[in-house]
């Protein structure tokens, strides 16, 4: 069973309220790193055998044509994973201490 | 001019009506080859200076605290980005025809 993640963001140039919301929130709880925060959307597209070329194109073309409205959101990334779970364990990985 | 990418997504055993209505359109465009659909957040959050330690760690726990419901969501990944273009970049070097 494979997977194929789709990341959605808004156009740098479109106004980003739920961003912004965050960005505002931020600095109240402490956390006074960031400069900027942009939310934007993750697909996670199950199929049934594994992750060919074909189907990545069949994910990229509903990314462009379902999944994004092309006006105000670029498709950033359309990518092969081959378990929902890895990338929590590479998170680990570079964490060991969680 | 670092980035934190923070991945949020609804735990498995809670319903996702969005993933949900994609996973039902999708057939209906032509794309057959999918088998189920969950919808979740990308944050990226911009700090000044390079992604530290101290950041991503900051970044985590804004994530759990913040960016996610941890009732219904789990962060799936947080992790440092250098460019904002750097993914798509990447995602032109697998797809040159693009």
């Amino acid at each position: 069973m494979g997977n194929v993640v789709i990341d959605v963001m808004l156009k740098p140039e479109i106004l980003d309220p739920q961003g912004q919301a965050v960005n505002g929130a931020l600095p109240r709880l402490g956390f006074d790193q960031f400069t900027d925060v942009r939310q934007g959307k993750r697909f996670l597209l199950t199929v049934d055998g594994e992750v060919t070329d074909e189907v990545l194109e069949a994910a990229r073309k509903a990314a462009e044509t379902l999944l994004s409205n092309p006006v105000i959101e670029d498709v950033v990334s359309v990518r092969a994973e081959q378990d929902v779970d890895a990338s929590r364990a590479e998170q680990d990985e570079k964490d060991p201490g969680r």
